[in-house]
């Protein structure tokens, strides 16, 4: 690499920009058990100041998303302004029309109007905390479908989601944009309304440019090649962004990059390559920790990332495209092996010292004190959790 | 069908008993939502009751598995003489190791000894509770495991687990077992430390002839034989019986037969094939209901699990072993099919009416008024559900 | 069932039309070993021959894909006629870029514009052989993909592919088609250009209304809703037919029907609510048998298809709808597992004795001394198979 | 890493070993299509000289594994010396039962007696290969298994294993040992007789230490942890060995390391970790290339072996434990992946050149010109193959 070439990466490095959830600094667990955890916040200013210090650290997170009710206050002018004091910024608005008892069989999708019309009142109050926090960015998953055979019409269903979905759409303001999303399956076990990128991807090319798609990388079946469908869905100009974690075979919540390092490169990789670097494209974790600390836990994924953008930068695109044309199968793999096997942590060191960064954020943070002063503090109320 | 071939299938039917889990009774849900429902149980004496309807309609499922704590009582002798004036017994004895604080990495190979040490006096306790019921199987199911590569040592794990059964097994009377159960997945989601049969049968080979491996039919990776596994572990004398459940990608609590019937058929055919159709088996419904009323779901899992085994008694074993011995490759799957696509409900309803039962358990039930009565009468108090 | 809803039935089932593979009649195989069988076709005169047999005692297989180059010929007009003395007709034209040396890396992804040139010549000429024949219908299956990650570019094959099927698309007559198919993996196994519905959907959305997406049912990740995608399509006007075949884990070449029976119910249910059960729906058989017996195998597949249909049109509609309405997930379920379960062979031997054929395919092929004719006869020769 | 610490690490990796298959070398496809290379051996005597290419540049690569009968010779001691011109050895003998007419439907679990005595007297013959190559290790695949259910006795097929397993144990010398390999699919569909690590497991142990399981990293359900298995049979005493590739689905000869070098880390971990990292584990390469130049594909795939080792010795073992115990989840996974992310190549380079060889084998073997030479010497004959 030389020195004008891990320049002009680093430049790239330094404009990322990851968005955290506020629900990462909450409880969260399993049907099994949630293990609470010392210091968590008890409301969204707390999980505010948490996110805050992830971005104190990495200085590429300066946005936090909201999950609404969860995050319900009286006031978003005032949680805006604690964000800005705290240095951050309200990112996306997270819809919920799961945990009331009235969506056990769905919400937008369910088989009573009444129903579909509570739910889509929820996601109309949400444009409107965008239209109070200045949010551009709405996310919606729907945890719609069944778990039999027969309980539904699975066609019938598309349509109501359709009719939401149009709804949501034509209340958006000019600067909004929504992000819809898909997964395989849970909580609903036969059919979810949205299992899948095609999906997703043909609602929104019906309603046109505020619709788009966001990956949640851990979402699809085992064997599906997300990098293909990130490069489709740039190709098409329908990616919206990520909802980044990881998992091995059927959690959606480990660390982005903690089960498979090398798909993380190659999505960014295509993200690169497809023209989708840019702020246009919502970078965002969406994972929830349910043994490990949670601010670590962020800082850590926040570093995988980069490190799996910086990788991605350094592939040799010019050797690359040659061994391509070529047809050179085993010289094209060793260009692309090449960047991921090299060891980006020492560029990524530097780059956050010319910030003014500790060049390790764990570490940091480690010594910072933080931990212990939360985890002093915050006694009494009711801790944030899933459902909270 | 013969009348004498008839008669002998109906008296195998007769002889079936299924067993069906307390906490099947209670509310239950996904990390996302429970769902709580109307009637439903606040203590072991009234999940026992609902369980004694499961009997009362069916005639072939006297037992109930119970779930400790969650079933604790002072007096084991009076909920057993409960039980019995109820029409049914207690069956076997689940422990639980993974609710407590404690266990948030691990229960019997947690790196730390003192939580080894707690979860060994819960699993030895549980035995005590089998002295006081008289039970004669443990059901012992561990959520041990790790999320990340690294978390912990996988084959340290495996001793500590191996020490915590070897002192279970000493424990065990001269007519009491164990039944190892294993898991590829939840809540650990990286490793589990008994994510496959083999792990089980390795361990249950080395303690001896009172530890067996119990299948769950919904634990498997995608594309896993599971019939196999049961002819297989038949073949060695290790399978003690079956957590009956179904599902599509990954869940492991539909109802049993809903997801795939032809393989619930597939795996019936190989137990009684290779002779574990005796009492030996335990076969035992380890399912909980999100969004399916509790007692109609255990009474049509138990007839899926009735018209799968009499589906799988209809297979013309001669004609079946003719055509194998001939390399008959069609031949031997049409008669192995033409058992399958055989319409066993007339033959179910026959015998039931034999057995003084109604030939319909589904409308007899609902006739019952016996939900009315339950959800009229169960006002106040804690409803039962998982972690309570 | 009342006599009236019965006939309704038979009638529904008298009109249903099953197309198999000239394919099928030849020797196929794994990578391990291709086994030969006796009796099998030289030509595509003889394969025509077998496929008839398949028409002659099921009576609803009278169309007959081909595969081209396999089944080449000088004169379409004379094999048209020959099919057409036989009581068949030639279906769908399936091309095949898969052979050549030159597609080693792709046909028309490829990245040497020369070889896709050839790819597209080839598909052109398919057209015309369409002309010559009066098929209607192309299907379009390509092996394109990468085995390794950097292999090629993933996005600019995507151009490529699309810039194939424009000038094919561009090339039919005004009552012609093609059908584009996707699936998962093999014979490349990193990407393949068409992985999934979403992929050919779009394409096909953007070309217009003569593309539709053809589902292959052994074409899916493990967990995939086969079902959905079919309502989904049909929603969408883009179901253009089926490839018909079952898979346990991955392969896509056993009898359909007999991995999954159930699956195949959905399938076909979700075709008949969405008003898919109509003539242009193409319902093909795509599965070569290694092991079984040709002939005997394909009548097998159109009488799990038939028997799949005849439950899906059993189902109790306006029941299904009331309880769905209730959210009733049992009562719902239950209407549709009542269907599944009933066993309409009976009913099947009724119409094809009503429709003069006799009540069992299998039995009647075995006994017509067909299969000793050609394994007499067609002695010396080569015998067709892939790749010839 | 201190000097001495990486010196440690060096004299580790220059005592690895890591054999090569003679199939490699010939050619090979999918089902689809088998792409004939330039240069392809034509017969056991060139594939030992290619494989001593693969050796010259690596340096660690010194044995090449038999497959019997595709590299039968008259004379197995001129061959043996003519692998010691090359600078090689003989390694393991591999049976093939799977490619003669008569083991359509299976070899040692066929039905017939006949085919099984024919199949077992093949493997005997292996011995007796053995015994003349001076090999000691017996490797043993089954493509054994059906296609349907009902096709044949799940059970009875175990029966014939187990007796044909025996029968070549007791055949076996003193110094010899046989290689158990599973596999979850293919060339059979719906079950192969040795579907996962468990059926192997059992039957090795019931015949004694010169049976042991060989782990093939390709042959894996979805969402399996290798690494598990690994450090289980470890700890049983009952790891053979490798038969290294990779997969992203299904396909299980894609170079080792290249879908998921993660995963190889892991595993090598584990056998470091085990005590597994000593001439008694065969670390072997089973992959055949389709579209990759043969024997670059081959040094690519030893280098990567030795890089993911590298990495595995590289983890501090001392720091990682001690996490461990504090149940520190995000520290240990930080010590273990901290090996991971490093650059390894670098001190791979410093080793090859102590050892004499040149830093790069890629563009060493490149430069050799090696190629030219046998693609204008190599004309006329058959080229070497699967099945040939």
């Amino acid at each position: 690499m030389t020195e004008s070439g891990k320049n002009v990466i680093k430049q790239e490095l330094r404009r990322q920009r990851i968005e955290t959830p506020s629900w990462a600094y909450g409880n969260s667990g399993t049907r099994f058990k949630v293990f609470a955890q010392k210091g968590v916040p008890r409301d969204p200013y707390e999980k505010l100041a948490d996110a805050a210090q992830v971005h104190r650290f990495t200085g590429v997170a300066p946005t936090v998303a909201l999950h609404i009710p969860w995050d319900k206050v009286d006031d978003y002018a005032d949680l805006a302004r604690h964000a800005a004091e705290l240095g951050v910024r309200i990112g996306a608005i997270n819809s919920n029309v799961f945990q009331d008892d009235d969506y056990m069989l769905g919400s937008v999708t369910h088989p009573d109007p009444a129903v579909r019309k509570k739910a889509l009142a929820h996601l109309l109050e949400c444009v409107d905390i965008m239209d109070r926090t200045g949010s551009d960015t709405l996310k919606l998953w729907f945890s719609d479908g069944t778990n039999y055979p027969g309980q539904d019409d699975i066609r019938a269903r598309q349509d109501r989601l359709a009719e939401a979905l149009a709804a949501v759409y034509e209340r958006l303001g000019d600067d909004q944009r929504f992000l819809l999303e898909y997964k395989l399956f849970e909580p609903a076990f036969y059919t979810t309304d949205l299992p899948d990128w095609g999906t997703a991807y043909a609602h929104c090319v019906k309603l046109g440019p505020k619709a788009q798609v966001v990956v949640d990388t851990g979402h699809h079946a085992p064997g599906t090649n997300i990098e293909f469908i990130v490069a489709f869905l740039l190709r098409e100009g329908k990616l919206g962004g990520f909802d980044f974690n990881s998992r091995f075979y059927a959690d959606d919540d480990l660390m982005v990059g903690a089960a498979d390092p090398f798909q993380l490169f190659r999505i960014m990789y295509e993200v690169i390559r497809g023209g989708g670097y840019t702020e246009e494209t919502a970078f965002m974790l969406d994972q929830c920790h349910n043994i490990e600390p949670k601010i670590p836990g962020q800082i850590r994924s926040v570093m995988n990332v980069q490190e799996a953008t910086a990788k991605a930068l350094l592939v040799d695109r010019d050797a690359l495209a040659a061994a391509q044309r070529e047809g050179d199968v085993l010289g094209a793999n060793a260009v692309f092996m090449d960047a991921y096997n090299t060891d980006v942590r020492p560029l990524l060191a530097e780059l956050r010292e010319e910030m003014g960064l500790d060049p390790d954020p764990m570490a940091a943070y480690a010594r910072s004190g933080y931990f212990d002063t939360i985890a002093t503090e915050r006694v009494g109320g009711t801790q944030a959790g899933w459902g909270a």
